[in-house]
């Protein structure tokens, strides 16, 4: 154990790059989204820097809707591995690294999830991580035999049961149920198995689990969704949060608001640990990064900016991009995080056109300069304990993984802010979370 | 291409073996079946052999009713892995053996199954196959939010709309839809991107999927359920079947009656691979067939067989083991394959306690000898052409695997029944299949 505190990375590594046309970038191959080796070599840059996990988004649907007409004929968002497979491969092909990927519990079946995942962690030695979402588009819907999406509230208390199902089935047996003894015949001691026998709204299962207690006691749960709802959610069953909020202070609200959420549920200040996302773009030199942002900015598609935005407040062609963003611009509220980009739009009077930008750039927060910048804002935020790490979103991948990992990574190895070697084996560890606790 | 038939091989991998006290062979790990390294050593052994594929059973719960009192806790049956996650992985570890798991489709979602068997057909470079089955146990029912298991006739109408619907989303690309053209900015052709628009009685579902065309074109789909339902659904869907004839007879009447619900729907004979399972017990001589005999039965668990039997008739405690099976003797009808063993047994004319041996030696089909006698019965059966090969089941795992793969394959080859190396890389090259046909 390491005798002071140290921040925990994240590499989100889900398809081709977080920037919205990263498949038109001249280093990455437009069909890697579904090849292993492109993610055996994005998590093997990960592990080789010693982060804390590879983390997959995910989505049940081809998301987002065809307007302007034709614009998602331009999206490379389309067609990817499925991510509990995908992280079962990487599991063998990686030792250390911990593997978390997004699963909806909207649409899907708590029993299914409590055995995959405990099925991962299994296969990869106690490196499972859950990242729980409640799902955001209308699309996965469709897919799921409804007419329509879940509205925020019935979707939070569904996640609330689905998860608490989860926990139960993986503390079916006990760490030593199983006797083996092959004299008396007796396989398992039956004091030692306890059925889930839930009972609720939206669920009623008997367990118990097709899985003994897993490496890690338990997966690490990750919860993502920035509402009040969500915050509730993870302040009971979370073990860290994955959040994109736009500015420092806005995540230090967020760490008081789960610490005195969680405290609701007995748990201490910190138990949850906070990870913003953040887009690093980074050079050896401003005049580097100035080349990359060009780059970037020269392979938007400014149908897909429109697109995204489209979908968060409408038609805006009506609109003088070099105007401010109007106040009275409306979001759909789908995700909290998308409007918080809306309303800090406003706050700092931006215009519309920049906006549209960082639609284009990929809607959530990008961080742009030398390591040093870099390195000094990550500390930054780290030092006033607003959070406890980060998960990193590359531009594109690896290349911008790679970018990442040699040259800021070292810095904060040099500043002792981030390990140089595994101190652990379990994704457990590598984040300092203790054994899993008993559902509250 | 072999200019003359070949048969097929399946490795069925699932646990520690068909025998139901496996567990307590002297050579079998109590703990293995969570254990990855288990299930890639099994592999290993059928890739070298050059099987067409392993296969995996699987259930969505303990299943089993705890009758007589305690008897669940002496079963190894309990705890594993979950084949899809298993099955990625040893993508990863082979090269070219075909992997193939089963899915229910009682207690599934179409979406997500497409998705998952899409993504390993691509993880592995088209080597994954699904066995579609409807579950035959109560204790599914109770982890799945509902009271009782569904009827079969319920099961199998759901059963041929979801692998309809899976079979939809699997076209949902046409192989030439990612064009990636940087210029232009168009990531895919939209006429060449088929929504599934499926809105049926059980599932209404929009699509399209997001996995492009799989290397394989959909994976091979399996079907296991031989009631007339099961074969009409086989006929309509299925590429190859997996069956547990008692008899060679049985098996005939099976392909005749596949071929007859085929041609319904313009298949032509033989267009539904039809593989056999068989419990092989061999070795070099007679006697050491009868040794390995003699320890199956003396690790044979009556607890174990009188549970098993249970399940089927009920409380059989109270009959004389030495008369023969009572004519009144009801079977419970959960699985068509049970009763036929049960059909048999009286047929036979056994003693009780045979057909309680039968159940503690995994209930299946088992087929015991020198490998000379165990190639020339395989002989028979393919060569009658009932079957198109078969699905090996190891009584324990991987030992009773390994004497398949080191004593009787290699009569099979000699014999010019089967491949010394492998032909092609995908499954369905293995099994000889065309690509796979739209939904009929
Ligand atoms: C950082 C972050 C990551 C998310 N990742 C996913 C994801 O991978 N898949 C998904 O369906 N939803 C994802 N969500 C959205 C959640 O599903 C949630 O439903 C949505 O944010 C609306 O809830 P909220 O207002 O509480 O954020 C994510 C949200 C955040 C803030
Ligand atoms: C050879 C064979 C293998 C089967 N494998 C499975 C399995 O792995 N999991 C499962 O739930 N059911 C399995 N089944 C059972 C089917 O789920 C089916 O529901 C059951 O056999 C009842 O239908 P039937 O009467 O048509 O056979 C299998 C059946 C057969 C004949």
């Amino acid at each position: 154990m390491a005798d002071r505190r140290r921040m925990s990375l994240g590499a989100s590594i889900r398809g081709l790059g977080y920037h919205t046309s990263a498949w038109r970038h001249p280093n990455v191959l437009p069909g890697a989204s579904e090849s292993l080796s492109h993610f055996t070599e994005a998590a093997r840059i990960a592990a080789a820097a010693k982060f804390d996990m590879v983390f997959f988004a995910d989505g049940l649907a081809v998301r987002g809707n065809d307007r302007p007409a034709g614009a998602l004929s331009h999206s490379h968002e389309n067609v990817e591995l499925e991510p509990t497979t995908l992280l079962a491969a990487l599991a063998v092909q990686t030792r250390h690294i911990g593997l978390v990927a997004t699963a909806s519990t909207s649409y899907n079946e708590p029993y299914h999830v409590a055995r995959t995942y405990a099925s991962i962690d299994h296969i990869s030695g106690g490196r499972a991580g859950w990242n729980a979402v409640t799902s955001w588009s209308e699309q996965e819907a469709l897919n799921f035999s409804r007419e329509a999406h879940y509205d925020r509230e019935t979707r939070y208390e569904r996640a609330d049961e689905f998860i608490e199902v989860v926990r139960k089935l993986w503390a079916s047996w006990e760490p030593d149920a199983f006797m083996h003894d092959r004299k008396t015949g007796r396989f398992y001691d039956p004091e030692k198995l306890h059925a889930a026998d839930h009972r609720g709204h939206f669920f009623r299962v008997r367990g118990p689990l097709t899985s003994s207690h897993t490496p890690q006691g338990q997966p690490v749960i990750f919860q993502a969704g920035d509402s009040e709802r969500g915050i509730a959610l993870a302040a009971r069953h979370a073990e860290a949060v994955y959040t994109i909020p736009q500015t420092l202070e806005d995540c230090i609200r967020h760490r008081k608001a789960m610490d005195t959420a969680a405290a609701r549920f007995g748990r201490a200040p910190g138990s949850v640990r906070i990870l913003p996302g953040v887009q690093i773009v980074t050079g050896r030199t401003e005049a580097e990064v100035a080349e990359k942002l060009m780059l970037y900015d020269e392979i938007a598609d400014p149908v897909i900016a429109m697109a995204r935005a489209w979908s968060e407040y409408g038609d805006l062609s009506g609109y003088d991009l070099d105007a401010p963003v109007p106040a009275d611009l409306q979001s759909s509220d789908r995700v909290s995080a998308m409007r918080h980009l809306g309303e800090r739009a406003k706050a700092e009077g931006w215009q519309l056109r920049r906006l549209l930008r960082e639609y284009g750039a990929g809607s959530l927060r990008v961080l742009a300069g030398t390591p040093d910048k870099i390195a000094a804002e990550m500390q930054e935020w780290f030092g006033s304990g607003a959070c406890d790490g980060f998960n990193i979103l590359p531009q594109h991948l690896p290349g911008g993984l790679a970018d990442v990992t040699e040259l800021v990574v070292p810095i904060l190895q040099e500043r002792g802010l981030f390990r140089r070697e595994y101190e652990g084996g379990t994704l457990r560890e590598h984040l300092g979370l203790p054994a899993a606790a008993a559902v509250g």
